[in-house]
């Protein structure tokens, strides 16, 4: 089953994908061998695309990255998406798109928060061209890369992966992030985004740590302990249209944040998610794409999910000021 | 600190409370005496309201249901809610309001999916009655009442309780709620939530508990493995509304509904909150007050943390089927 369902109440889609269950889970790859790691190649669908490490380019071999289709997608590319209705507060639709598994190392072991520069930018890399290639379906509506590190934060493998998915509708989220930078832009004639890192730019209480074009911060109203985000100076409103010499920029960034998290927290569990522009929207005048990074360090409650709104039980500014002396 | 911050990018408030950092968690609640157990009363805050055993009126001790403000709370009614400016992108606020915690049992082992049907609707007897009072606040916008049980699920406290909490600002959850609930009455004259409900009554796939007054059910588009709803079955914007007859049958589902729960998934972890109409706004006609109960069997991820959409890895018709059979 590959259902979508809208909540009438919220105007939300879920994705019903029960045969999800059937993945693997932590515990089970232990008693046999990882499919994600480095000789295991024939366990997974054949690849979409293999970085190699660097100066090995003639061996099929010694990949560094590697992309594959998700065998438990919980979208597909097999039917169309056409919105039916079942009853009518009873909204469903095949739930139409692509979802790829990309392995940022052969190693199972290793964290990617250690990995060099350059090996960071290789995943950073794959995330761009995977992008471009996902959002390349007609369906396709938006197309999200998203990171969950360790099974507190949803992993079901440990072997270090990222994930892309497109879909053929817009999330709640992003729609609401446009919605409210449009506002702003139209009464503003500036980026929101903009503003709110000029001001973190200036205020200097929230940084963890910036070069030319990008910086990482604690956000004013963040969520949670230590949550992060990363952004580009300069404005721009998708991922996808960065250089190759931002690209290497950015990379040393989000290393310098995962290594400051890592050390600061020891080894936290953590999702990471990029918020880019949909894919069939003009939006480069109103919107900026960023990072955003969740610790799974405390547990969400009743409080959280009934209103939406996030009891944060540290300061931004101590959170910044700890991640600074790594 | 009792400071609110928003989130201009989604227009959302959130918490500061680095205080509430040092409340006593599970762990430590062994080395010591539980705070919320019998005999242990002169440890928190003196209480606002008491509710005795059946036939024990005389004594003072004996209680079975006893609230009190919350001793770490996230809000506080010192100052009053006033937005003001840090910075063009950096509102924020004094976090004024309640917040009182429900001690549901003296036991602390005590189980309230093991609770007798009486000692339930002392307990929803008692949210209506804070409910109430809280909601007296000028300052007051919402009042949510809500129930983390276990770790997973946030709870930092294994004594069973609830809480319930006054805030000065309407959640996102509940604005979004609003909007599409009015939407759908200014077109069909009809409240979405009735119409949801007969739904689910006529195709009684979802069902897990109904009686005259009240139903229990798995929505159409839950959002994770056995997330389950109750509604009452008569058009009513306002839990705080209840009859003394409808409280009644009220707990009979609420009852049946734990329990059903706690036998099929042993014991789980989960979170129920308490969707109500906002304290000072006119929503009878078209908002239908319900309560929604998230289990915490699985681990949310990046993918929904990114986009607010959750992809369920089970059948909701498939998870009442198994409710049905306890």
């Amino acid at each position: 089953m590959h259902e979508m369902r809208k909540n009438p109440i919220t105007d939300t889609w879920t994705i019903i994908a029960s045969e999800r269950a059937n993945r693997p889970h932590f515990a089970e790859e232990h008693k046999e061998k990882c499919c994600f790691c480095y000789g295991n190649e024939d366990l997974t669908p054949p690849e979409v695309l293999v970085h190699k490490k660097k100066g090995d380019i003639s061996s099929v071999e010694n990949w560094q990255v590697r992309v594959f289709p998700n065998k438990f997608p919980a979208f597909n590319s097999k039917e169309e998406f056409l919105i039916k209705e079942g009853a009518e507060t009873q909204l469903y639709s095949y739930a139409r798109g692509k979802a790829e598994v990309i392995i940022e190392t052969p190693i199972h072991s290793q964290n990617i928060a250690l990995l060099s520069q350059d090996e960071i930018e290789l995943i950073l890399k794959t995330y761009q061209k995977r992008y471009i290639s996902l959002s390349q379906d007609e369906d396709a509506q938006y197309v999200i890369i998203f990171r969950n590190n360790g099974i507190e934060a949803g992993a079901s493998i440990a072997h270090p992966h990222s994930q892309i998915i497109s879909m053929p509708v817009i999330p709640i989220n992003i729609v609401q992030e446009l919605e409210q930078s449009k506002k702003y832009y139209e009464a503003n004639k500036k980026c929101l985004f903009c503003e709110l890192i000029k001001t973190e730019l200036e205020q200097k209480k929230r940084i963890i740590f910036e070069n030319s074009d990008f910086v990482g911060f604690i956000p004013y109203a963040s969520r949670c302990p230590f949550e992060s985000w990363i952004a580009p100076k300069f404005h721009s409103d998708s991922f996808e249209h960065l250089t190759v010499a931002q690209l290497k920029n950015l990379s040393e960034v989000w290393k310098a944040v995962l290594l400051k998290l890592h050390l600061a927290l020891d080894n936290p569990a953590y999702n990471y998610y990029i918020h880019t522009s949909p894919v069939h929207q003009e939006t480069s005048q109103y919107y900026h794409w960023h990072m955003e990074l969740i610790p799974k360090i405390t547990n969400v409650g009743g409080f959280e999910l009934g209103t939406g709104m996030n009891i944060n039980t540290s300061s931004p500014e101590e959170n910044a000021a700890i991640l600074q002396k790594y």
